[in-house]
Order: C-alpha cells, then structure tokens, then sequence
C-alpha cells in the first residue's frame, strides 16, 4: 500500500461520490495474518500438558523464567504493591471511572420473567451470571487499565464469581496501572501470560488455572485467531479491530475542537480511522488545517499522521440530512453529532456503537468515565452487534409448563407437525400424555 | 470408536462415579471434519464470481441446471402453491406453533432506556433491529418446517425488514413444508442455494441476493465452517451441534413416558444424547426395559438405538438433590424435571437451555407449540449461552451527552486516565472543552 500524505476529502454533490464514498468504506485497513496453524498447534499443546505448556511457551515468547506452575499467578500482594505504586490523582480517576461504570452498567441487568398465557400454558425465562470469565489484556503500549475496567467491571456486576486476568509481561515488565485497575475492578485472579496459550489455559484449563466460561477483551493476531479457534467450547466477544470515529458536525464548531476529537482517535493505530463529515466545506478546511496544526504537536505524532493520511476523510455533504445515510453505511464505532439538535439526527440514525451527543461530548469522556461501555463493534460491525455489556457475561434459560389440561389444548397440534416431520418419538412422547 | 450395546448405567454412590462421570462429560460425540481450506476457496470464489460462483457450485453439489441469476429466487407463487398443498391438519398446526412462538418472543422485546445521572450527564442506550438476516435451512431429512419458523419469527418480532431464506434443493426436490412455514413465518425472499456458497453468498452479496447483516440456522460441517469463516463481516448464532435431553425424575413416573422423552431425542442423529438422573434404582430399570421395548417399534429405530447405546446414560443418585451439580456440568440443552416439586429444582440449577418443569411437560411440546424458541446451546454451551431470541436480531447503541457543566464535572478525571495510558489526544480533546 502506498502511504498517503492527506486524508481523503470527498464532496457528495461529486459525479465520482459514490465510487469514492464506497472505495472509503470497503478499503482495507489491516493486513489479514494467517496464524491460524501457529495457533492450533498452540492450542493441542496446551491441551496435552496444561501447565507445563503455558510455562514454556511464555517463557519462549516473553522471554520469562518461570519454574513452575506456582510462578504463573501474580499473586494480591502485588496487586495491593502496585495500587500503592499508582500516583493518587489517576487512582482516583480510576475509582470514579469505576464508580460510574459500575451504576450505568447496573442499569442493564435484564429481568427474568413468566406468565401463563390462555392455553394454560406457564412460560419464562430466567437470566443468570456464567460462573466465571476470562478476561484478556494485552502487554505492552495497548494495556490500557481503562479496558481493565471495562471488561471486568460488566462481569461483577452480571454476579460473576470468578473473573480471571491473563496479562502478558514481556521481558517480566509489569504494568502497575493494570494491576491496580484490575484490583480496583474485583478481579478474583491475575496470570502472567498473553498469546495464544493464554487463551488456550483458560478455554482448556491446567492444574492451575481453572477453565472459564467466557473470554472477552482484545489482542493482536494470535489472541483473535485463539478466541476463534476456541469460540464453542467457551463464549467469546467480538473479535475487536482498529478504533474509529466519526464526526458530523455543522460549520458552529470550533474547529480545533473537532481536530482534536478526530485525533482522540488517530492515535491510537495507524489503522484507526477518523472521519468528519460536514455541510460546511470552508469549515472542512479548517478542521483539515487545525489536524495539521495539532498534529506537529502530538507524542504519537507518527501513529496519528499514518492513520490520518492513509484511512482520514473529510466528507462535505449539501445538508446534514445527507449525513444519515452515510452514517449507516458506515456504521462507525463512535458516532459524534456536534450539531444543534443532535437528537433530531441521532433519532433517524440506526447503525452505531455509540453515539456522542451535542458540541461538549467528545468521544474521550466515553472512554473513561461516561459510564457506558468503551468496548464496541468496530468495521461496520455496528450493523450487527453491540458494545460490551452484563448481557455478554449472562445467559437465559427458558421455562416451560404445562399440565394435564394445557397439554391437552397445545399438545396434538405438536404431534401433528412431528408426524409430519416423521419424527415419530416426537410425538409419541407427547401422545402417551393425551387422554389420560 | 465402537459401537456400545447399551446405555451407560453410573451410580453416584461408586467409587468411580467421578472418573465414569467425567469420561461421559468428555466423550466426543462428532467427528471434526476440517473441511476450512474447501470452504475458504467456496467464500473466495463467490466473493470474486458472485452469481456466476453460486450457481456452478449449486448446479454441481446440488445436481441443479440453473442457467442464469434468474434462477437462483425461488419465487412467491411457489411459496403459495406449496402452502396449498399442504395438508389441512399440518398447517393449522404450523399457525397455531407461529402464533405461540410469535406471542412469547414479543415478551422479549428490550428497553430501550435514558436517564440524567448526579453528574449531570445524559446517559442511554437505544435497541434496534439489524436491517437484514439470513436463515439457512438445510435440505433433505434435516429440513424442519418447525426450525424455519423459530429462526424466521424471532426477526420479524425484532423488526427485521429482510428476512432471506436459503434452502438447497438437491436434485431439484423442494420441501413443501418448509416453503409453507417460510411463507407463513414473513420470510422475504427465498433462494433455492446451500452450502458454503449459500452462507458466502449472504454474507457478502452477489447481484441477485444482497448482503444480509446476521446469519442464523443450523447447517452441516461445510455450513458450520462458512458461519466461523465469515463471523465479523456478519454476525452469526451459535454453531449447533446434535441434540441433548437429560431428565430428572423420581419413581413415580410412568417409565414408558420417560422412555419416549429419552427417545425424543435419541431420533434426531446418531451424535444426539439422552440422559436419565433418578433416585429411584428400579424405576432406572423399568425405564431402561421401557426404551428398549419402544425402540423396537420406531421408524427411526437405527438411530435411536446408536445415539442411545453409544451416548446414552442412566445416572442414579442417593437424592434429587444430588442431581443438582450433575446438571450444572451437562448443561444441558434440554433439561426435564418430572418430579413432584420441580421449582424447588430449578431454583438450584444454573445451566440448560431449556427447561421443562413437571410431569406434563414433555420436550417435544417446547419443540413445536410451546412458544419458546427450539433453537438452543448445545454441547454444554448453556454454561454461557441462551437459545434464540429477539435479541439476537437486536444490537444496542449507547448514548451519551454532557453539557459545559458535566463535562467540568467528569472531565478532568478523563484527562487524567488519559495522561496516565499516554494517549495525549485523548485527553486534549476534553480539555480544550474545558474551561471555557
């Protein structure tokens, strides 16, 4: 791929829009790595000798010296030394971002119900936590306590019991911001592996590590290709890709604001993507001169200026009405609307992980402390599925009654359909019941 | 492996019921096929060829002479002629089964939900349906009108507005009954492909059949494999694998009632599972005499007797009571309680995906009629997944707003989190908001 030196500008009142506005939305911004092999071979190891397995691959991979299985965990003491090590104005940020996840995500706990309907007929369902999940976090620069908080906070509330990290420590280097976000979150558990055989030990389970039930958070290649391979035997999230926003905004902006917003995202990843679209073009320069501007001032400088040339674009549309289309085509992970009525416009919009409303909510406070989840569909993926929520570490079971007389009313129509699915047991087990 | 002449028979008061136990929880009941490389050149070539892809492969697995795209729907007078050739009987049946199962999934509609915290933000999420799914279904024996209408329902109660069908016809034969529930059950389109390129063909559109957003429907190890291949650029359900029954009953069940619930089940395939839990030792035999006799007298006889010989079980246990952890580790799919206080069991068991309570309550009603969905985690799934519902054609967006005020309230904290992760951007995108 050629690097690009601008973002993409393209004007929907442009004869090529369209051609344009499609090659945007399919371009490709991760190079697909097949490791699929590397990481079944991982996966039987672990399966064959648990333990010793993890041992090895971790300290072939993170250049580790573990001896045995009882140098695997990091044990609370350390957790407490590392919450201790944390300056007291980010732990207190952490402790209010908690503070706020935690009520917003309560408010999500679902409602068992039942009801018997006119056939007599009692039916229901009932939510209930999964036992215990897994919870991955990536070493080096990517370790973000915040995501520490996001995933393992859900889980405790959805009333799961044992909430299992695995975090890799290359070269034995430690993230004390991690350890105490995890502290801070109730995680019950904290291993010192990542990779594949991280996801493999709690999928599988060792002598040490207890197997979970679901696996959630992001990693790099080898982690997506595990959580993959291991789907079916435990749950698993989504498999996350580079972070994107999307920005509609009317010409009543300042337009360093939106730079910076379109930035927040940048960042991260050379192959993050951020997007404006605007009904105002001498504002869309602006905002293209201000990302300039900011740009030459930024510590991940380079990371940032990658991903605004190769995957930016600044898209002028004739109203911000033309904007809603555009929005579900793209279904972005974070939507912001710093426009006068962001209601009028989030109302007609379908497809987005989450959306920002009004001029002083930039997607950062989303992030952090909002409350709301910072874990989202990512490459269009909004279209389908949803931010991380207790849902993802609840299942429901459904609830069925009938007794002489409801089987009665329901029960013939059942062997009728089974008869003629010739599925002659079907039937039987529900006409020895009849006409007694 | 060989065949088994008899079901296990395990007593919980044996000194290797936990190794016995154990080996019954492991015992592999599918044959992996890896068939990935097969179904990953199908997906490339449909995504390169489109229709002309889909119809080679469906005019060569499926015995077809589709000449054109134009071949490729099936149209909606046959929808209408197979409703018309459908026994009377059969299709009061189906109606009475749509309108119950559309009853009860109504009950699952989410909530959508806004509220103002102390801080002074504006928090929420809104649910809505995913635009388009996609249902395969497969052809020959496995081809349930039942299943169409569990899929396909679910949808339409969300608000999906495209429900495409997919359904091989090999060698040409439709299954009337299928076309009939598709109709009934508001299916949109339907498309006479399965297979690898049917799943392919949804996932990523051709000419004739655009994209859909969400795949769901049971398939076999091509289909099964095309799900996992293409989950991300759709969403998918779960992988299903073959049926489960496990009943808790004490002595005072009619053993032939029983043996028909076990048998049910133990029809479906060969891999299908059927397990007794009982306190009752004798009752255990009469149970066992009883299958045996019926087995006798069943269409399906040959796999009955596999599945139950080879995957069956009869477990006896000094109490009821003692039922309960055994449960939690089948997880089963489907779980019967024919005991004399069912709820008092049920409130102790975590994991199934269905359950049906009492002595009048066969499975085979949640099959058909009962309203409940059908389709449901097997293989020990339960532990953290739920059957189909609405929201699996359901995603949820967060909302958020803050003002000049909240923002000055929660702000900083971001600022901070944002300091201490080194993502700079991040930060300066609230600050500039701040202090204004």
């Amino acid at each position: 791929m050629t690097a690009r030196t601008a973002p993409r500008r393209l004007d929907a009142r442009a004869e090529d829009f369209e051609a344009s506005f499609a090659e945007l939305l399919t371009a490709k911004r991760e190079t697909a790595v097949d490791v699929n092999n590397d990481v079944a071979a991982i996966i039987a190891e672990v399966q064959a000798k648990g333990d010793d397995a993890v041992i090895a691959c971790t300290n072939k991979f993170d250049r580790l010296n573990l001896e045995g299985p009882e140098d695997l965990r990091i044990p609370q003491a350390r957790l407490d030394a590392a919450a201790a090590q944390v300056p007291s104005e980010t732990l207190e940020a952490l402790k209010l971002a908690a503070e706020r996840i935690e009520a917003f995500h309560a408010r999500q706990m679902p409602q068992s119900m039942s009801f018997t309907d006119e056939a007599g007929v009692e039916l229901g369902h009932r939510w209930s936590a999964v036992d215990a999940a897994g919870l991955y976090v990536p070493g080096g620069t990517a370790a973000y306590p915040s995501s520490v908080l996001m995933n393992a906070i859900p889980a405790r509330v959805a009333g799961v019991e044992r909430v299992v990290m695995v975090v890799p420590t290359p070269d034995g280097v430690e993230n004390p911001l991690v350890l105490a976000a995890a502290r801070l979150a109730g995680v019950t558990e904290v291993y010192r592996i990542g990779g594949a055989q991280a996801v493999a030990a709690l999928a599988h389970g060792t002598d040490t590590i207890a197997p979970v039930d679901k696996i959630v958070g992001p990693g790099n290649a080898y982690v997506a290709a595990a959580k993959r391979q291991v789907f079916g035997t435990v749950g698993i999230d989504m498999i996350a890709g580079p972070s994107e926003i999307l920005v509609v905004a009317d010409g009543e902006n300042d337009p360093a604001w939106i730079a910076a917003d379109l930035l927040s995202q940048a960042e991260h990843d050379p192959s993050s993507q951020s997007i404006l679209i605007t009904d105002d073009a001498a504002f869309a320069d602006e905002v293209a001169r201000a990302v300039a501007s900011q740009l030459q001032q930024l510590s991940r400088q380079d990371t940032a200026t990658a991903s605004w040339h190769d995957f930016g674009a600044i898209i002028t549309v004739p109203s911000l009405a033309d904007a809603v289309p555009l929005v579900d085509r793209l279904a972005p992970e974070h939507l912001e609307l710093a426009v006068t009525d962001p209601d009028a416009l989030a109302d007609r919009i379908r497809h987005a992980g989450a959306i920002f409303l009004g001029r002083y909510t930039p997607e950062a406070v989303g992030d952090y402390v909002a409350g709301t989840n910072h874990v989202l569909p990512t490459a269009r993926s909004a279209r389908f599925s949803s931010g991380l929520s207790v849902l993802d570490f609840m299942k429901r079971t459904s609830l069925v009654r009938c007794d002489a007389d409801s089987l009665g009313r329901i029960g013939p129509a059942a062997v009728a359909l089974a008869d003629a699915e010739g599925l002659e047991a079907h039937g039987r087990s529900v006409s020895v019941r009849l006409n007694r």
